[in-house]
């Protein structure tokens, strides 16, 4: 390897372009001479062997660069990182450079083996691991402290010197794949594979996850159709239902396990090894002795983040709970008031008035979700947690409590406090159809008018009439700067995770929910698909394996929804005139068959297995194979 | 690496009997001729590279021969098994010859760096290893067919020419062990980091859980003791000790976790990779080809074994159940009988009666338990399972149904459908006591006593007065191959769970099990500790990082426990009278409290992280180096 590495040229005749690196206005000549060196210095010096290029901009704009590599750097770095490809034999194997002949369309002039996606995420990865030696501080900004060890970039981002480093588009590539994932009007499935070569796995994923979710509620809806259809009402058929949505529920959580492994076993990323996991740019504290790498880094003593966590983050995610818990409270005043009003001057006008106060909860409950959530960063923000996965985890966590009381409370307090189903019906249905015309409007619609706008001026500004791909490299990393950043997969999760609620929670009193849920997943998808290629920069690809922690909050809310279901099928006149002698036996019955159902649920999860056969044997073969090196050894 | 095996030597001049392999009387010459031939053999001819005695004894008696190999290939054999050992800066590393000198204790003439417990265990791996090469069939038994990379030494078990391999005691080291295990009476810990030397680390493991569970139980016993003596009915106080009983109950399991990982992090097998399980003994089919390894071995139709499983064993399964409840049946019939003739005719005799059918079906109960398990091995052996992991998680599925519905349906039929407490303290207190009892002279002081009068038959036969510790070799092999197979820790676990059953399924209403529960396991360590020193044969060690899926079912125990508890506080008449209005109501906040505890419960098994910290952090130091070692690659 040593070898190979010397190979290497950092002038190459074909510079491509892949990452653009935007620095402050006004940076200091010598922080830049600094920076640039250290991406183009050999990996033997301590640099990222990188190539960079400045861009000439035409309306004078500086502080540009364009980072790319050499094919062979790329090479040795998709090693480093771990890169998993497909070998001749069809195994999925870890990529090393002395091993490149075996994978499947390897040559050494063939520069499509990696794809573009994969490029850009092997530079991030050698950009974010290019460390200090023994400088101090950055050169020019002596605020800005180093220490060995210390990521640069990192550094550079948070002092502010760095504005942004996000990959560039590919436009001949985008236009190809929005052609087939949105291009033409069908009923079929997205280019997952595509997609996963343009965005990367985790967004890959995601879509795979949408479109999993919206054919497995299909059979929900198709049979949640004739209930509203014959405005069946008989106990029977809702405990079917019920019954039904509950298995179902667990079914189609535990199979898209499998079908998960099956994709991230097809892209590499089920087999690829967890990388080392660095402190996240935002972690500060003290310079000590990590125990575990023995490097010198910022310690944070864990006692301090405990308390910022329990005397501080949950007090205010309680206050939060409590507001929304009074909101709601104001909810009902308007709700009653509403219906005085329908019952004092009945007319159509008073009728629709019933519908007014769901109506503005809605929003109001929309608006509350996201300015908590912005809460919620910053405060687990400050809790200065080490790492991102237990930023994120903490996150999720607030997040998430948060938004299932701001949405279901009220439904909740209808259901098993006011036990009025008819209103639960009712304001099940406008929260539901409500916050998905919010959230494609907030979401996708919003942002792809401002971007189309903001495009127009920009165009008008140049004067320049091109379309898209005619733009000249210097006009599409100008245009694709000011474009908005796309802040992860949470967010559209989150939306997913809430109208499974909908959906599961109460779905014996609306059997209907499911055919909303389908018809808003179908738009979904292709609003999702328009605000990743239109609307957004390209973000970077993030290797993943499985959609990590809201599997487990898909489940725990089917969890509930056992619950719930039990407890509304437990209050319909209907039960109740089955056990006309004694209430005790109805609700003695109603808690022998929810926990035999929690019981069947958690047998079931058991039961099936979480990787389908060939996938688990191929990676038993993978295992035997590693053994048997090693004792070769 | 291959230059170390050439430096090895089959003679040595003090050879060092570690594991006896007995074979059958008037197996053929020229089969123990091959056989030793390839235990001898170099391990590039496809042999074992060990040493091999015959043993030469007084009475004649041949085919016993001793099995020791050289302190180098120990050492060689130690790294094929991956064994973790402590290095030199206290950090544990898998042991490998090339970096021997690393490691704590190490010196090329220290033949006590390896205990024997683990040359046991190698020489056992590597005989176990010992395979066929071209040879179609065992030399002079035609019907014991080979092929390429059959196993010989369970050829040669399953056919019947080998009787027996078993390691030898070391019998100045056991009376060491003995003496600081149960030789003198004191209060405190047992010497797990000895009994882990001498039995290897399952065993060792066992009694780390029976001592920790037996430590854990004392503060339920401590608090159940007032109950008893001051005849505490109160509702209030029996919540308190039901709840204080649940919540106790899922912080010792999941504080056990946090305890394994103390201990097998320090014995090194929390680290130990999980070697690639081969086919177990007793497993046949058709030759064909493993998809994993590529190699020719039995094939057996997954499906076949699946219609096996639900077509013969599930139904058989189902039949003892229903067999289990109406022998529950009939001790109802003869409870009500004794009932009757307490009434008729009142005496100290007619009051002493009404405990006989309990003490009968206590007998009955583990008479059933003993038949049904035998059943339930022969039946898990027919199903052909493939890996011994899948045959045990098959017959441990199996035996915990039927014991726990044998053990406990007649107290849930007391408890659930007729409502008497006092029968239910009653039973309850009488099947655990019974159960006891019979447990400790079944298991371990019977087979004592028989073993004590066979050694004095022995003793008397060969005519000779000497102690244990001056036993000739052969004496001493003759004695011990005499001796029973300890058959593993299933049966003993086993025990403690479903004395976990008696203790936390209705704590509330006999608040007293657990002190029973805490006299029988002070004198079970002791028991079992005879047992292992005296009267088996001693086992080979087995490495493990957990107690598996025992975890599981003790977890599984617990949550039964809320249910029944909260079920049992709901019965109860005291708390009948704070609901004197609505019985609904009591069923309501019985059932909401549940849910409740429930909840608790997986939170909090979910916040308690399952290794502790500094644990955590020497797991993470040991993955990142060997991250860094990857890279400098």
């Amino acid at each position: 390897m040593a070898e190979s590495w010397s190979f290497l040229d950092t002038v190459e005749s074909n510079f491509r372009p892949l990452v653009v690196i935007e620095l402050a206005k006004g940076t200091k000549e010598e922080t830049i001479e600094w920076f640039t060196k250290r991406i183009v210095d050999k990996k033997a010096d301590g640099g990222a062997q990188l190539l960079i290029k400045p861009l000439v901009m035409e309306n004078g704009h500086e502080n540009i660069y364009l980072v790319g590599a050499s094919h062979l750097r790329l090479l040795l770095g998709a090693e480093t990182v771990g890169l998993v490809k497909e070998c001749n034999d069809n195994s999925m194997r870890t990529f090393t450079y002395s091993s490149r002949k075996t994978f499947k369309d390897f040559a050494d002039d063939n520069h499509n083996f990696l794809t573009m996606a994969e490029c850009q995420y092997i530079i991030k990865h050698e950009l974010d691991n290019l460390r200090a030696k023994n400088e101090k501080m950055i050169p020019g900004y002596p605020q800005a402290k180093l220490y060995p060890g210390k990521s640069i970039v990192r550094r550079l981002l948070t002092s502010g010197i760095l504005v942004q480093i996000f990959p560039l588009h590919d436009r001949e590539e985008l236009k190809k794949l929005r052609h087939s994932w949105y291009g033409r009007v069908r009923v079929g499935y997205q280019p997952l594979d595509e997609i996963r070569c343009y965005f990367g796995e985790t967004i890959a994923l995601y879509f795979g996850f949408l479109e999993y979710f919206t054919f497995a509620l299909i059979p929900m809806a198709v049979i949640g159709i004739p209930y509203y259809v014959f405005a069946w009402e008989d106990y029977d058929k809702y405990v079917m239902f019920a019954t039904f949505n509950l298995l179902w529920s667990t079914v189609i959580l535990e199979v898209w396990k499998r079908i998960c492994a099956i994709l991230t076993y097809r892209w590499g990323t089920l087999l690829m090894k967890r990388q080392f996991e660095e402190p996240r740019p935002g972690f500060h504290g003290v310079l000590g002795i990590n125990p575990v790498t023995g490097r010198e880094e910022p310690v944070y003593s864990s006692i301090k983040r405990q308390l910022r966590i329990y005397l501080v983050s949950l007090p205010f995610v309680c206050l939060c709970l409590y507001f929304s818990l009074y909101v709601m409270m104001i909810y009902f005043d308007l709700e009653q008031w509403a219906l005085d009003y329908h019952k004092e001057n009945e007319s159509n006008f008073s009728s629709l008035m019933l519908y007014v106060p769901s109506i503005i909860y809605a929003v109001v409950i929309e608006i509350m979700n996201r300015i908590y959530r912005y809460a919620a960063e910053f405060l687990t923000s400050w809790e200065n947690h080490r790492l991102e996965s237990s930023y994120q985890n903490h996150l999720i966590l607030k997040v998430l409590v948060f938004n299932f009381l701001n949405c279901f409370a009220s439904l909740f307090y209808i259901a098993f406090v006011l036990f009025d189903m008819k209103l639960l019906r009712q304001s099940l249905a406008t929260l539901l159809i409500t916050s998905q015309i919010l959230n494609q409007f907030a979401e996708s619609l919003l942002p792809y008018w401002l971007q189309k706008r903001h495009n127009k001026r920009m165009k008008q500004r140049t004067c320049s009439q091109k379309t898209d791909i005619d733009l000249s490299l210097a006009e599409q990393v100008n245009m694709e700067k000011e474009m908005g950043t796309y802040l992860g997969t949470f967010d559209d999760y989150l939306e997913l995770f809430l109208q499974f609620g909908y959906v599961s929670l109460f779905s014996c009193v609306y059997p209907l929910a499911a055919v909303f849920a389908v018809l808003n997943n179908i738009t979904e998808i292709y609003s999702d698909a328009l605000k990743m290629c239109r609307v957004y920069k390209r973000p970077f690809a993030e290797p993943t394996a499985n959609i990590g922690v809201w599997q487990l909050a898909f489940e725990t809310m089917s969890v509930i929804s056992v619950v719930t279901n039990c407890m509304l099928i437990g209050m319909s006149p209907q039960v109740d005139a089955l056990f006309p002698d004694s209430k005790m036996d109805l609700v003695l019955t109603v808690a022998f068959v929810e926990h035999l159902l929690l019981a069947i649920k958690f047998i079931m999860a058991f039961v099936i297995p979480d990787k389908p056969r060939d996938i688990q044997i191929k990676l038993a073969k993978l295992e035997f194979e590693s053994l048997e090196a090693l004792k070769q050894q």
